[in-house]
């Protein structure tokens, strides 16, 4: 398998730490010395046979950076166009190198703590990919979350494939839905994982989306010779910006066309500063009717009468709020105009 | 009027702007550019002949330099005795340079917003003092607090003293309490402020805590003499503690000897950070779902879902609070011990 590893998004519900300048991908949020696309290339090393992490042009250099040493080759996106153009990138220029591969695609900015079942995980999802289905890696809910997508599980796939059929896929249900899911048995979370072959994903695309298609498959052609920066440039701002789970997964699950495989191997998305702190130690703050307070800042902190509060200084800035409210810290970023732009 | 301003007490639900070493009477907490002593000082300039702060040996120069061009006299206690010795050793030292005059007792760190009101409560607490009555200035309730002390008035003094005899006072009475004196119109907040002659005081002191009263008259005789630093030395280490509330005005409350003059001022003893929220600006912060935040930073500052967060930064450290539970913060500082002992 080759691991394909869009690195996008700022994760603007981690700000302050968070910025346009210093994306979630680049942070080591769980303070354990590498950045979350390190840690994420570095995870993917034993399951495969190489890396491409694409990214933003301006993070392109941090990124290179990050990975000195890995071997993993990195793809700059002139623009952001979404992840079905970032992956179907990687995979074209994949398939034009190596025929119709294997390829896994992971989020830069997760956390897996257990990795052994992770990597089991993933070669079974291969296995499945090679048999012809775009394979997920779900996970187990661990409680009624509104924040993350839901995948339900059909009948078993023939034996040895050891995953089950895709009902379907839900964004983010409502509180009640997501209580009852989390005791079906049959839904799980959708880690954003997608195991495919190459030309599974382009055939399915050249049906679903046939600019999207030709385009890829034109860059991918050009990718590895002297006309690729024209190719870019000729193709890349006229494709369509859509995610892979609403352009492939979903209508592919339809025609029973997706598989999962359920693997319970401590992941989180690390998106708000509540999956942070369940993450990361916090250095000792003084507390005062405040259990379960988080810091993360350089000098003493103490909290008073806020259970479960966050406190988060950097250089420039000091963000307060608490675990439970910390989906919300997003809104901050949007005020942050005029003289605090450059806080962004 | 001769004006009396013990200057004591860290104000420890300020913390991290107050401290041992930088005490509330020295804090700039409502931003006007003057230390709470000197606003005191300032204050009581129009209604008095002189002034005598009264305060620790170790800030006594911080003191003198707040008060420069004031020409008050800034008295060093060797050690902390409490009120009664601090108040009561400015009135001897008054009394053998003066004799029978009047003074007037006032804190050094409490805020009054309306300074007609104020000199207009002195000057009728003054005739009513020189009359021989220990006169306090009592502030109506604005709300059930239960943090302040609280005066019940009783009938009027005889024209054309405008006054009242005070019944008794009580201490920080409970809540339901509290909330039936709100209504009253009869109980009033004790401001800490007494208006008396040092011959009514002393000759009090001399009747109920002869001992004191001893020790102050000894060091009132030798203050302007060669013999200060040798009866200082002699006496002070044995002087009771007591606050004057306790020595004075509660038993002569008793019998008759205590009256109060009511007075809507704009007092605030500026406590915690709940109050200084009320008196003081906060920089903007970016709120989310934070409705009456307060903030005291040097960098910017964003709250999500805490209504009435209290944050606080100083070079050393950051307090985050609500101004619900600022009452609290007093026991941040008895949990700085070991490496955070700098901080307290």
């Amino acid at each position: 398998m080759f691991a394909i590893i869009p690195a996008g998004g700022v994760g603007s519900r981690l700000w302050p730490l968070s910025r346009s300048a210093a994306p979630k991908f680049l942070l080591d949020l769980t303070g354990d010395g590498r950045s979350m696309v390190r840690a994420t290339v570095e995870r993917l090393a034993p399951v495969s046979a190489g890396g491409v992490v694409v990214t933003g042009v301006a993070h392109a250099p941090a990124v290179t950076g990050h990975l000195a040493g890995t071997g993993v080759e990195v793809i700059a996106e002139p623009s952001p166009r979404d992840s079905m153009a970032a992956i179907g990138l990687a995979a074209a220029v994949l398939h034009e190198r190596h025929g119709d591969v294997v390829v896994g695609s992971f989020a830069a900015d997760h956390v897996i703590r257990d990795e052994a079942a992770f990597h089991a995980a993933v070669r079974a999802a291969e296995e499945i990919a090679a048999a012809g289905w775009l394979t997920t890696i779900g996970t187990s809910p661990t409680e009624p979350s509104s924040a993350f997508g839901y995948i339900e599980q059909g009948q078993a796939l023939p034996a040895p494939l050891a995953g089950r059929l895709v009902v379907r896929f839900e964004e983010k249900p409502d509180a009640a839905r997501a209580a009852a899911y989390l005791g079906s048995g049959r839904h799980l979370w959708n880690a954003g994982m997608f195991v495919v072959r190459t030309g599974v994903l382009l055939d399915a695309l050249a049906e679903l989306h046939p600019a999207l298609h030709d385009g890829l498959r034109a860059l991918g052609r050009a990718w590895d010779t002297p006309g690729r920066a024209d190719a870019l440039a000729a193709t890349w701002p006229r494709l369509d910006r859509m995610v892979i789970d609403r352009a492939l997964a979903e209508p592919l699950s339809l025609r029973g066309g997706v598989a999962v495989v359920p693997a319970d191997m401590g992941w989180s998305d690390i998106g708000d500063f509540d999956a942070v702190a369940a993450l990361a130690p916090s250095p000792p703050a003084v507390t005062v009717g405040a259990d379960g307070a988080w810091v993360r800042a350089t000098r003493p902190v103490a909290v008073v009468g806020i259970p479960g509060a966050v406190v988060v200084e950097t250089p420039d800035a000091i963000l307060v709020t608490t675990r439970a409210a910390s989906q919300d810290v997003k809104a901050v970023v949007d005020r942050l105009t005029g003289p605090l732009e450059g806080l962004r």
